[in-house]
């Protein structure tokens, strides 16, 4: 696997998980990358959320990211906050950057002490196993409830210099749209300037990771990360430029989101609400959502039911004003509602059998106005119930 | 059973549901009596609903209503519409009362045409039927994925004269705050002003169905029904014989509501979510309705796990700005969360005992402010998903 120049990474297992996996990740750079971030949009925020928040906010650069899995280190207090930094410190001192240049991440169970004796310990071994090739390593040492690492890497070029962009997510739980995203770091060796990347990131973002949904929830420790090293030779210095890298980010992001709902706890099917024709964006987002949420439409998609009635009832519930006798209901090319009314048992005979499939879309037509909108969600699983009355026993 | 003076009810098979279970039922009153409805807030609402909208807004008075369980008579379209009136005439003609005082309500399957030719043939019967004692057979007649009837009588006084209310609703599933209700049918001998009693309804309906959820769905044929005869000789004149009325009505209201959450599909729990000391009513109520809507809140609670990590994730995106770190949590009278840090072991193993229980409270006291307000909510089964993934085949 290309990856992007001046980054290395690594993953070990340091005992904070009980059962002996990898637990412990490190990404570095070569020298301070700038650096851009989305965090979660919930009031409780993990101290590593709020560190980083100031760090980046004081210098827009990063050199290196440190990430435990098996606690959120969040609901903690002072105490949290002191081991956050205590999380970044044994890093700086090992690889002997500036304290100020490292940004922390933690996820797993909310409200217990971390470990920050093992991170401490486990350090050395972590930043002596970094190299060019350790992003898989990183990727499986930041699961927690996932089942898959999740890791992309895609191409571009600046006036044909070439640069790589490589992004690393986890997240199968507390997932909902309008959020920052679940853990997610990228890194990339395009050159930008701190505003350029945090405008690009923020944009793709609202196109991938908050248009999905796994269970409804947010997460408190939220955090998408985007160092970029400049070290390809390739440099954003025009708008063309930056819609180009835009694109290139927002496939990445999309690909993991992708990711993220595949693997949502307990999710045997990724589905795609897809809202054309509504009266504005925001109608469709609002109706793409609220479908996307309702744990009657994914319970049916469990069931390969094409029950359409509970996607009328989570429409009418949105929060929009429209005209349901125009609306059209389609599982793949299917039509099985025109003008909201049922097509007839053919074509719910056809939808059933998209419905099997393990990826299917359900397009809404509205025929009001211009508005669209997409949302990614799973089908809501025996497993889910099961994963989750288990959770932390 | 005491039955409110000048009522008649009854319930039969007449063959909507395929099982042969009772699926009509049928309220009248020996004269048009004063009535108050609160209906579905969904945007698409079923051709009962906009009937009985009208014909409520029309006359503030009825005296019979005809419900059937196992169609929901929804997205149905003009031909719908249809079905309606028809049921309704089909009931007028029987009783030879005036259709306009007729009122319908349906429940079940959204999308399949009613079949009301089975409404028209049954209706001789089911008026033939009709007993002051019919009430029992009325509420089993309306259920769908219930698994037990729902009906509460009480009785009250106004200067020393006697009147009774009896109640009846249904509803497992696709419940949710911030609605009218599911189906919920009162009748009450008191006699009072349309006005006065839609304004009683309204107030008791707020505290009661818009306080409860069961999967955060809201239904396109929600109705509450009430019906006053007057029959007592108990006549509401004062503000004072209003408010103690209010009262019965709320009483009446929170004990069907909290019988719709224990009998919630899968449910094995009825969890009150109190929360106290919010900045204001409106954010405790966000942040009541929050918790008790989340998936990964109602899943630890079918685990019997104290998971006060999701439920301090749930409060963080109710969009209430608070200070986290003066928040106490409460398993009934066990504190396992004492300004935003965890209390210890010996409290999680007495908040585990709590969990046991079929009914406890979890209680979030916010130290800022007079604010309040309480939801009620169930657990989230592997039930739950078994019903819903195989409801419609």
């Amino acid at each position: 696997m290309d990856t992007p120049k001046g980054f290395t990474a690594a993953g070990i297992a340091s005992g904070i998980k009980k059962n002996g996996k990898m637990d412990l990740g490190l990404v570095m750079c070569d020298k301070p990358a700038t650096a851009a971030g989305v965090f979660t949009k919930n009031r409780v925020k993990a101290a590593c959320v709020l560190l980083d928040q100031k760090r980046l906010a004081a210098s827009g650069t990063c050199q290196a990211i440190i990430v435990n899995s098996g606690n959120a280190n969040c609901c903690t207090g002072e105490a949290g906050m002191a081991d956050a930094v205590e999380m970044g410190k044994a890093v700086s001192a090992v690889l002997e950057i500036d304290e100020a240049q490292v940004l922390v991440a933690s996820t797993g169970v909310i409200g217990q002490r971390l470990p920050v004796e093992k991170v401490r310990k486990a350090a050395p071994e972590l930043a002596g196993k970094r190299a060019e090739n350790g992003f898989s390593d990183f990727s499986e040492a930041i699961m927690t409830t996932d089942t898959m690492p999740k890791i992309v890497t895609r191409k571009g070029d600046i006036d044909g210099v070439a640069y790589t962009v490589t992004g690393i997510a986890k997240g199968a739980g507390m997932i909902r749209p309008d959020m920052a995203t679940m853990l997610c770091f990228v890194c990339t060796d395009i050159g930008m300037s701190p505003e350029d990347l945090q405008a690009v990131v923020a944009a793709a973002n609202e196109k991938s990771f908050n248009r999905i949904t796994i269970d409804g929830d947010t997460s408190t420790n939220d955090t998408l990360l985007v160092l970029a090293s400049g070290m390809s030779g390739a440099h954003v210095k025009t708008a063309a430029h930056r819609e180009a890298f835009g694109k290139v980010m927002e496939e990445v992001l999309v690909i993991l989101a992708k990711m993220i709902i595949k693997d949502g706890e307990g999710a045997t099917k990724l589905v795609e609400i897809s809202v054309v024709n509504a009266p504005s964006d925001g109608d469709a987002k609002k109706i793409a959502d609220t479908v996307a949420n309702s744990n009657l439409v994914k319970t049916a998609f469990f069931g390969e039911d094409a029950n359409w009635g509970r996607i009328v009832a989570a429409m009418g519930r949105a929060g929009v004003d429209f005209a349901y006798d125009r609306v059209d209901i389609f599982f793949n090319e299917v039509r099985l509602v025109e003008n909201g009314l049922y097509v007839g048992p053919d074509a719910e005979k056809a939808a059933s059998e998209v419905l099997k499939r393990p990826e299917f879309t359900v397009s809404l037509d509205m025929k009001a106005g211009p508005g669209r909108a997409v949302a990614w969600t799973c089908d809501f699983s025996l497993d889910y119930v099961r994963i989750n009355a288990d959770y932390r026993s």
